[in-house]
C-alpha cells in the first residue's frame, strides 16, 4: 500500500511537474537570476572506494555553504544514480537503507543555500540528463551564477531543448549534453566558450569524471588526492580534510580537469591561457569556513588580521571587545591582540534557530530580539564595548544587536565592520539583496552611525582589505561595483 | 512537507527501480510469458472533446477485463501525459483534482487483469517512451500476448535498447520507437512484421493516434464513432455504448487504423491482405460482457444459445435449473426455455469479495465455503437441480459448489458446462493455469463426474460450440490445443 | 520516520478533533437526524475461537448494508481493541498484519452505509467509551435511529457528559456507560427505558457480551449458534451462514440477550413483555439480501411473490419481462412464472460504478446514462416490455431507465413497482429523501406515468403487500406515514 | 484520502500501542532508570497572551537541554491541548497551521534529550492524563529522575492504575491524578511525600497552573514575570530572557507554586521547611547555557573562573591555549587571562553533525576523526598547546582530539579538565555512562595521561571547584559518589 502510494505519486507528480513547469517557464523572466552560494564536491577513483560515504563526509564539511537541500550522484558499473532532497546532509541520506549499493567509481555532491520563499524542487542539484531509455547519462553540480543564462536558454529552446528547472545550472547541463558528440572535453570546452559569469562545476558521464572553473576563478574549487588513484575536487579545503585527502592545488581559472579511458589519473586542459585570477573576497570575510585554505590563503588568518587591521585603522578606548558569532569572533580576537583590550565571548548565539518560523501576532514578533543572540549582561553592563561584525548588509541585524547591547546597559558602543561598506549586489554567486536594501548603498557612514545609534562606526577600508588579502586580484564587486565579468542584461531581476 | 516527501519518494524510487529492475532482468527467463486478458480503449477527435472523461467512461465499461490496475495517456497540445496506478478506474482517477487539464485531442486507456502474487508496478499500462528531455513521445496500450517476445527482447537489448518492464507489451513499444524514422505507419508495419502472437493495440505519438490488430484478430478490437470527427477503438462494443459512440465495424486482422497530418479522419492500411479471422471463442463464453457485440455476434445470445444447445445435447429430468453467476445465468435461462424446467436465481453471489484476503488459521480457511456463493436453501432442498456453469477450469470451484448444494439438501445434481473441456492453456492473452492444473487435461468426463460427486456431467461439444458460433473461424486452442499461431519456445513458462 | 509521522498525526489529529468537534457540537441541531441503514454483527464464545476472522466473514455477508466504512471491536484477555476505518471490509482489515492478535472471546462489527457528502469520521462504528487510563471499557454497534437523541444528548451534556461524535448511536453508548453501576443488564434496561425509536444493538464490556432490540423490533436482529458455547447475533441470517452458524431465532422486541460471569451461555431478559412486532417491510422489498431469512420469512420468496402478485393485480400483454438488477430480478422471474411472459436478463448492470465520480463538464455528465445500466438492444428492440423495479423513490433512476429502453427501440413500456408508492420519509433507520424529493409524495400515479413516459405504470397495493408478507405486523411508515413510534421533534432535519 | 489515512493510523496505532505497551510493561525492570536531562518551561497569565508562541520561544532557549523531542500543552477555555513529537522545536511546531488556536491562559513545554537507541514515543513530554470522555485533565513536564519510581509504579498498578509509558515522569502524573480529590495543592503535596529523587516539574489542570521542585533543588527551576499577571517558570533563566520576562527568584527546594481560583497571582507553599539546597554542579560546568543565571550564579562566570583556577592549580609553559567548543571556550579564555598565554579559536566544530549517521564500512568509520572537530593546522603546528575541556567522561573524545592535534603537528599537549574526575554515574537526571565506562573510575590521572598520550594532564580539584562555586551546597555525586538522595534499589539499570 505504501509502495502503491509512492508509485502513484511518481506518476501524479509527473503530471504536475509537466503542467506546472510549463506555466513557470512561460514567464519569460523567471530565469536570469543569480544562483545562490552553494557547496560542491566531486570524487573519482580508479580503485573501489566508498564514494557514497566519502561524498557525504565532503558535504558535511560544506554544509555551511547551503542547508536547504543536498544531493549526490554516483557512477557505478556504467550507470548513474541520483539522490537529492530538501534537508541537511544528515537527514537526506539517512533514508538510504543500503548505502553499499551506492559505492562506485565516482560521485558528485551539492549543498544548496537556504533562501526565503518557496523552494523549487526541480532546482535541487546535482542536475542530470537522461537518454531516451530513462537512463542518466550526465550529471553536474554547480556553484556560481551565469550572467547570460537567459539568452542561452532562449537559444537552446529555439533548437528544441527542453528545460526542466529554472536554474542557470541547467543551461550548463544542456549545453554539455548537446555537445557530447564533440567528446567530453570538447563538449565542456564548447560550453565554457558560450557561458559567461562565475562557475565552479563538478560532473560525470557514465564513465568519466570532470571539474572546471570559470575564466576568473571567481568561486573557489580546490583539488586534492586521497591516494594516487583517488582524486577529490571541492569548494573548500575543509572537504578534503573531511575525507582524509591532501590538498594538491586550486583548479585554475579556465581549466578543465577530467578523466578519459586511455590515460590513468586526471587530465588537465586549459580552455584559455593566462586567465586572471579574481576569487571572491567575500569568501574570506564571511562565507568560507575558518579552517579552509583557498588559493593558499588561510581563511582564519585573514579574519584575525582584519581585526588587527581595523584597530590600526580606527583605534578606540574601550573595556571589552566582542565578536558577533561566528565569523566576527576571530576578528575580535585579532582586535584584542592588536589593542590589548580584552576579548570576551559574551554574546551567545542560539544555534537551533537557523530558519524562520511562524509567529501569529505582531506583538510576539517584536519580542524575538534576544532569541538568536543573548548577551551575558553582567559582563557588559556599564562597559565601553567594541563590537565586531564581518559586514553590514541590510543593517537590521546590526540595529537589533545594538538594541540588545543597550538593553543590557553598555556605556559605549564602538561598531566595527571588518569589510568595506557593501554598496552593490553580487551577480556572481552570492545571494545579496538589491541595492535598495543594502544600507551602505543608501547611507554614508555618519548617517549609518546615527541610524544604528552607536558611538563610533568604522568599516575596514578597501586598501586595508587588499593589504590583508595580499593582492588586488580578487572580485570586490560588492564593495566597488566593478566586477570581473559584466552583469547580464537584467541584473536586478531575482528569481526567488 | 507532504510535497517534499513525495519528491523524495520519486527520487528514492528511481534508485530502487533502477537497481531492482536490473536484477529482475538478469533472470533470462523472466519474460516470455503470456500477458493477461485486459481491456483497451482509444479515442481521437479533431474537435475539442473531454478525452479524459470519455476514456474513463470507456474504461468503466471494460473494468470486467481487468481490475488490478488502470491508466490513461492523453495527448494535449503536442504533449502526452500519463496517469496509471493500481486500483479500479473509480479509485485511480478520483485523485486527479483538475481533470479539465487532461482534455486533449486523443487519449488511450487500459484496464489490467488481477493476477495472484506480487504486482510489478512498471508493468501497468499504457506504456510510454520518452525522449532525452523526459518528454513522452509514444504511448501504447496492449491486449494480447506475443509468442516471440523473449527473442525480440534479446535482439533489441543487443542493439542497446533498455527495457523498464517485464511485459511483452514493452517489446511492441520499443519496436515502434526504434522504427519511428520510417514514419508512424511504417514503424507499426515494421513492428507487426516482427512480432508474433495475439495483439490488439491502441496508441499515440505526440500528434497522431493509431490502433492495430494481429493477423488473426485473436483479441477483439472494435471501431466506433461519436461524430464524424471523433473516433473510438475499444476491446468491446460496450465501451462504445458507454461514450455514446456508434459501432462502425471491427478492426480487421492485420489492419492499422491511424491518423496523419495531411488527411482528415482515420486512415486504414492492411499490412497483410486476406488474413483469416480467428477471434478467441472464450471471449463469447466467459470473458466479454453479455451486452457486447464482437464481430457482429451478440455475446448474450451466444450464451443463451449455449444453454439451449446443451439441453438438446444432453437432456435430463429435473425440478429446477440454476446458473452460476454471472456468466452461467443466461445459459441457464436458455436451458430453461429449451427444456421447460423452471429457472431460479437462488445461488447468491457476494459481490464484495473480489480479491483474496488473509485468514490466519486453517480451520477458518475451510469455513469460507458459503462466503462467495450462498444458496437459498428452501428453494433447492430435496429438488433435482441442473446447475450450469460457463466452464470448468481447475475444478475446485465446481467441487465447492457441489458441496454447497449438497449441504443445502438437493436430491440430484446435473452439472452442465456450456463450453467443451479445457485441455490446454492459452498462450494468446488469457491467463489460464498450466496443463497440470487443468482438470479436464487430467480426467475424462466420467472421472470428473465422480470427482465432483454429481449425478450427471456434460460439456458442450466442440461441434455444438461451432454451431452456435456459426463458424469454425475462431481460436479454440484451449479446447483443441490447435492454435492459430504456434506457442513460443518456452510455452510453459509464466512470468507472474 | 514513518512511525514518527504517524505518531505526530495522532497528536495533531487530537488537536483538530477537539477543536473541530467542539465547533460542530455548537450547532444545536447537528444531531437529531436519522442514522442510516447499517449492518451489525456480534459473536461470543466460551471457547477460544478466531473471533476476528469470524467477524470479518460476518461483515462480508452484511457488506450490502453499508460500504462506506466498517469496524470491529474485539474483547481479548479483559481488554477491548477497536479497528475502524473508511472502506470495504476487504480493504479495512487487510492492513492488519497480525490478525491472530485479535482472536478473543468476543467481537462486534459494523458496516456503515454510503451517504453522499462529507464523511464524519468520528461517526464510524463500533463506538467505544474509555476509562481514565485510556482503556476501552464498553463498545457497541448500532443499526437504527433514535427519535429522541437530540433531547437525550442535551440532558446528558447538562450532566457533564462529553460527546465525541454527532451520531445518535453515541447517546446509547453514553447512557449505558453512565448507568454501568447498575450492572450491565441494569444499565441496558435503564438505557432502553430512555431511548425511543428503532435500534438493534450488539456490544461488549471488557468481559461481557450483549445484544438488544427496540420495543417493536423495527430493525432486524437474528440469533444463531456455531456450537453450544459460541453464539452469534447479526442483522441478517446470511451472516450466520457466512460463519457456519445455525439460525436459532430472532431476538425479540424489547429483549436483552447477554452473558454474565455466573451462568454459562446467553441469558435473556425482556425489558417489556408483549411488545408488538413491527419489522420494517422495506427490508424484504429492497434492503436485505435475497438469501436472508428474517422473522422466519425468506426474503427471496417475498420478492418472487411480489412479482406474481403484481401480475395478478395488473396484468398486461407483453413480449418480455425485465427486472432492474439486482432486487428487481426475482420479482421479474415471479412475474414471468405467473404471466407466462418470458423473462430475459437483458439489462446489464456495471458493478464497478458504486460511487459517484467527478465529471468536469455538463455535456459529459449527461452522457453517463448507459454507464450503469446497459441494455442488450437486440433482445428488446421493437418489443413490448414489462420492466420491474423494487420501488420508485426520487423517480430519476426510473426516468433514466425509460430513456435507455426507448433509445434501444422498445415498442411499449409497462413499468411495475413491486412496492406501494413511497410517500413519506423513514425516521427509523433507512436513509430516504425528504418528502419534497419523494416523487410519489408529489405526483399521483397517472401524473407519474406521464412524467416517466411509459405506457402503463402500477404499484403493488398496500393490501397485496400485506398479503404476501402474511401479516400487517410491519412498519409501513414510508408507504402510509404511520410509524410504530412517532418521529422526533425535528423530523425533517438530516445531519448529513 | 490523506485524512482517512491519518484516521486509520490513529486507530491502528491504538491497537499497536496497546499490545506493544503491555508487552513492554511485562518486563518488570523496564522502568527504574534515570530520565535524561531535559528542559521544562511553564507560563501562566491572567491576561490573554500568546501562550503558544511564548512557550516556543522558551523552548528555543532550552533546546540545548534536549533535541530528541519536544512538546507543549496549552490550557484554553477549560480544555487542555497537547502537541508533542520527535524533532527540534523549529520542526515540531511548524506543522501547526493555525497557531492562534493555541493561545490560552497557560502553557507548559518540554525539550527531551537525545539518547542513543530506539526512541520510545509514548515517553515524550508533556505527559497528560484524561478523563473517561477522552479530555485531558492534567498535564505535566518533568526534568529529573526518581529513585523509587519502580516501587511506586508497582504499588499503583496493584491499585489498578494503568501506565502508558516507561518513564518515571508518569509516576508523578498518576500520583497527582490519583490524589486530585485532595485539591490540587494537596495532590501535589501527597505526591512529593511519596516520590524520591530529583524533580523539577511544571504542570496544569484544566484551570490551574503549578510548578514544584524536589527537597534539595537538584535540578534547576527559576521563576520570572513578564508583567504582574503573567508568570514564567523554566529550567534556566535564558528562557526568561527569550520571552522578555524578568528573573524573580529560583523556586525553592520543597516548594510548590500554584494558582487557585480564589486568589490572584501565584501562591507558594513549602511542603517541607528548611530544605538544604543541593543544585547539580554539572549544570554550571557543562549543561546550562553560559548566559544563564542559576541560583544567582552566572554560568559563564563560573566557566571563566574554572579556567583561571586551573592555571593557578597547575601552571604550565605553553604557546597557545585552545578551548574545546563550546563549553571549553570560556574556560580557555579564563586560562588565557590568568596565564597570559594567548587564546586562539583554532579548533573548528562542525555544527551540522549533531546526530550519528550510518557509515557502511569500518574503513570509513575510522576516517571520521576530523569531521566534527577540525584544527587550523598553521596556528598550532610546532606549538606547545594547552587544550581545555569541560570534563572527561569516557575518554574517547579526548583521545580522538589528541590524535587530531598530533596529526596537526603540535609539539606539546597540556590537557586540562575544568571539572574533577568523574568517577560515578548520575542517578539524579543526567545521562552518564555506568562506572565501567567512566574512564576516571578505572584509571588514575597518570594512567589516563599515558592513555591519552599527552604531556601533562590536570583535573580541577574538588576544593577549587567548591571555591569557584562559592559553597559546597551542591550535588557533586558524579565526582564524589555522595548523593543528596540515595540511589534507588537498581541503580545500575538503564532503560534506554
Amino acid at each position: 500500500m505504501k509502495d502503491l502510494q509512492r508509485y502513484k505519486e511518481v506518476y501524479l507528480n509527473q503530471f504536475k511537474e509537466n503542467t506546472y513547469g510549463r506555466n513557470l517557464l512561460k514567464t519569460e523572466d523567471s530565469f536570469d537570476a543569480p544562483s545562490e552560494e552553494c557547496g560542491i564536491f566531486g570524487l573519482y577513483s580508479e580503485n573501489d572506494v566508498d564514494t557514497f560515504s566519502l561524498s557525504q563526509f565532503g558535504l558535511f564539511a560544506l554544509q555551511h555553504r547551503g542547508q536547504e537541500a543536498c544531493g549526490i550522484s554516483v557512477m557505478k558499473d556504467g550507470k548513474i544514480f541520483n539522490i537529492k532532497d530538501e534537508g541537511l546532509v544528515l537527514d537526506v541520506f539517512k533514508e538510504i537503507r543500503n548505502p553499499e549499493t551506492f559505492m562506485g567509481n565516482s560521485a558528485i555532491g551539492h549543498t544548496r543555500y537556504t533562501t526565503a520563499g518557496d523552494k523549487k524542487k526541480y532546482n535541487f542539484q546535482p542536475f542530470f540528463a537522461k537518454n531516451e531509455y530513462d537512463q542518466i547519462i550526465l550529471s553536474i553540480a554547480h556553484n556560481g551564477n551565469l550572467t547570460n543564462a537567459h539568452e542561452l536558454k532562449k537559444e537552446l529552446e529555439a533548437e528544441g531543448v527542453v528545460f526542466k528547472a529554472t536554474s542557470d545550472s541547467e543551461v550548463i547541463l544542456r549545453l554539455i549534453q548537446k555537445n557530447l558528440d564533440l567528446g567530453l572535453r570538447g563538449a565542456i570546452k564548447a560550453t565554457m566558450e558560450k557561458i559567461e559569469g562565475a562557475y565552479s562545476v563538478v560532473g560525470m558521464t557514465r564513465n568519466k569524471f570532470f571539474a572546471f572553473r570559470d575564466f576568473h576563478g571567481i568561486r573557489p574549487l580546490v583539488l586534492g588526492a586521497i591516494d594516487e588513484k583517488t582524486f577529490v575536487a571541492a569548494s573548500e579545503s575543509v572537504a578534503l580534510d573531511a575525507v582524509g585527502a591532501q590538498y594538491v592545488r586550486d583548479i585554475l581559472p579556465g581549466e578543465i580537469v577530467y578523466t578519459n579511458e586511455n590515460e590513468p589519473g586526471l587530465q588537465s586542459f586549459l580552455v584559455k591561457e593566462d586567465c586572471e585570477k579574481r576569487i571572491c573576497a567575500f569568501e574570506y570575510i564571511y562565507f568560507a569556513r575558518p579552517d579552509s585554505i583557498l588559493e593558499n590563503i588561510n581563511v582564519h588568518e585573514i579574519r584575525e588580521k582584519s581585526g588587527m587591521k581595523i584597530w590600526e585603522q580606527a583605534p578606540v578606548e574601550a573595556d571589552i571587545v566582542i565578536g558577533v558569532p561566528d565569523s566576527g569572533v576571530p576578528a575580535a580576537i585579532g582586535f584584542s591582540i592588536a589593542s590589548g583590550i580584552p576579548f570576551r565571548p559574551v554574546l551567545i548565539k542560539n544555534r537551533y534557530i537557523g530558519r524562520s518560523f511562524i509567529v501569529p501576532t505582531q506583538e510576539m514578533r517584536e519580542r524575538i530580539v534576544n532569541l538568536k543572540l543573548n548577551p551575558i549582561v553582567s559582563e557588559i553592563k556599564g562597559k565601553r564595548v567594541v563590537i565586531i561584525d564581518d559586514s553590514i548588509v541590510r543593517g537590521t541585524t546590526s540595529k537589533r544587536l545594538v538594541r540588545i547591547l543597550k538593553d543590557a546597559g553598555v556605556k559605549e558602543i564602538h561598531f566595527r565592520s571588518v569589510s568595506p561598506p557593501i554598496i552593490a549586489p553580487c551577480y556572481l554567486g552570492i545571494d545579496t539583496p538589491s541595492k535598495d536594501d543594502l544600507i551602505s548603498a543608501n547611507m554614508n557612514v555618519e548617517e549609518l552611525r546615527n541610524y544604528l545609534g552607536v558611538d563610533t562606526l568604522e568599516f575596514l577600508s578597501m586598501d586595508n582589505l587588499k593589504v590583508i588579502l595580499g593582492s588586488s586580484n580578487h572580485c570586490f564587486g560588492c564593495f566597488t561595483e566593478e566586477y570581473p565579468v559584466p552583469p547580464g542584461p537584467n541584473p536586478d531581476f531575482k528569481d526567488e
